[in-house]
């Protein structure tokens, strides 16, 4: 069989905590475009085009239990979320030609035999590149937390951290749509500013510059917080306890804060939610997948009316994957971080 | 307008936290047993017969905001939930002679204007104490909880702190009558062999004599914690959230250990809930009252074919009630402490 160049990332080692550039390295390898008679009966070859960077592809502490987190495998492609073209397919569902998005590894050609995270893409008339996120899964991070975790209702009070990120700046159109009040945190004065000219945020503030993260809050929720969209944890979630409402919900989608730590940050306001009778739900978004045709009738119209708008950092070529994966950990991404592997 | 002697226990000035005999006195008043003109359209007059001592009838810090918790009012009568007759009504709903439970003062009679709490005792086949308890609002904190927040499946591994208060007793047999494996902790000997022996508890522990509250969960949870039902806070829970599995659900229904505090607790794994997808769901009860027939359905059988049991521990006697409240807060009831003011 006819085997042709394919470009690699791989991991270097395992990796603990957020990966670094060097952590990762480029082989060329060889593979054959075809299906092999011995794979799986629902195997899929597919040329990746869009790779995508995300918060989860940590290294676990492999002492962890139980954990959500991402183990690396030392000298093997890192795996994550793409968007690819299908060249071979033993599976019903995917054709030669179409285009899917899920999970995939960070090469130029892979065989998929784990295909259950695969979905069709059935829209092309926004870029491609948007189903690894405000289409993809931070997409369905942000509509399931906001509305099936956080249930808001019109004039609630919603507080976002890390609202710059992929799930953030979602969050915050997702809640200004619906009528609410929308202030987010960032941690840099161009983060705050496209949250406020370009997202509609009511208010946006950078962290960094705040010295009581409490008043911070009291400053721009002068009635308490109805909704927290947690991306962070640590002292931004302490100060967000003392400032909920009755009755308030905290979508807890992350805790950055506290991965790299040690031992983790005691939260000392947490007995609030008893004094306020608080729902914390760190949600898992597969319990949601379910919903991904209602998510597409609701997310598509308002990117084509452009009341969406969605801001990307694309790094070009396979190479740049472990700079793109480490900017977007240090902050540095100007939004949405992705890696353009082929245009088609 | 005859006037009768009206025996009541009124707070001695405002009282934080925990409440202590010395907080309250015993007054000799006088009422009227006629329903003035003056009275709003909906009052009821009722001599009681049963009050409850309840864990949220502490005093709360006046400095706190939007807190669900309990503000003494110096030289008033104490205000909780109780049996009550009704001696007068100008309300639709309830006529001379039934019983309600609700909440009421403790005094000998009392006028209630307040009437949204009041529920009418249409079964009288189980001692009417019970509806202090496991048929009031105890009993549906248990079933809301286990229930509704908990998200229950046969075989589940279920944990329940403060077991043997009025809640968690009830908790643990909703969860054994559906099938779960169930463990339970307490404060003395006594409790742990009650849970065991007449409570049908898989296992059961007195906290006071373990050293490490992680290897204790693990001891009896070789397989983690699927629901957790928190009356305690505090080092439990840091225990308990080491030791959830992916997608368990925390029950908060309490932080008893954390009130008391100055400063409250770090709470050091909350980070576990990211790991694993943990929701934490301090829910209000009130949330949950139009499911009232349907628990009434579920336990009145359960209570009549002795599936499932209830202990008390009765004072008798109007003047028993606030050393009967320092009892239930130092842990000395002998069950869900009530205080039996008149037969009828």
């Amino acid at each position: 069989m006819t085997q042709v160049s394919n470009k690699q990332i791989l991991a270097s080692g395992y990796i603990t905590g957020n990966p670094k550039q060097t952590d990762m390295y480029l082989k060329s390898s060889t593979i054959s475009l075809q299906l092999s008679e011995e794979l799986a009966s629902d195997a899929v070859l597919v040329k990746n085009l869009i790779l995508s960077c995300d918060p989860y592809m940590r290294g676990t502490k492999r002492t962890d239990r139980n954990s959500l987190f991402y183990s690396f495998s030392p000298h093997s492609p890192i795996v994550g979320y793409g968007v690819c073209k299908v060249l071979e397919s033993k599976h019903p569902k995917f054709k030669k030609g179409e285009l899917v998005w899920g999970v995939t590894k960070w090469e130029e050609y892979s065989i998929i035999t784990k295909t259950e995270s695969l979905i069709k893409i059935e829209h092309t008339d926004v870029p491609i590149s948007y189903y690894t996120g405000v289409l993809g899964m931070p997409g369905m991070t942000a509509y399931a937390g906001f509305y099936e975790v956080g249930v808001p209702k019109k004039g609630d009070y919603v507080f976002i951290s890390s609202a710059f990120g992929a799930v953030g700046q979602l969050v915050g159109q997702l809640a200004k749509l619906m009528g609410c009040y929308v202030v987010g945190s960032a941690g840099s004065k161009y983060k705050v500013d496209i949250l406020k000219s370009k997202f509609g945020f009511d208010e946006a503030f950078n962290y960094k510059e705040e010295q009581d993260l409490d008043a911070t809050l009291k400053k721009y929720f002068h009635e308490g917080i109805d909704i927290y969209f947690d991306n962070v944890g640590g002292d931004m979630l302490e100060a967000a306890l003392v400032n909920m409402r009755r009755r308030g919900r905290i979508v807890a989608a992350g805790m950055i804060s506290q991965y790299e730590l040690d031992e983790p940050q005691g939260i000392k306001n947490l007995v609030n939610i008893i004094y306020k009778q608080i729902k914390v739900d760190a949600f898992t978004v597969y319990d949601y997948y379910h919903l991904y045709p209602k998510f597409l009738d609701t997310i598509l119209p308002y990117i084509r009316e452009g009341k969406i708008t969605y801001v990307e950092d694309i790094a070009k070529g396979l190479e740049s994957g472990p700079a793109a994966l480490e900017a977007m950990f240090t902050g540095k991404s100007a939004g949405k971080q992705v890696i353009l592997v082929a245009h088609e």
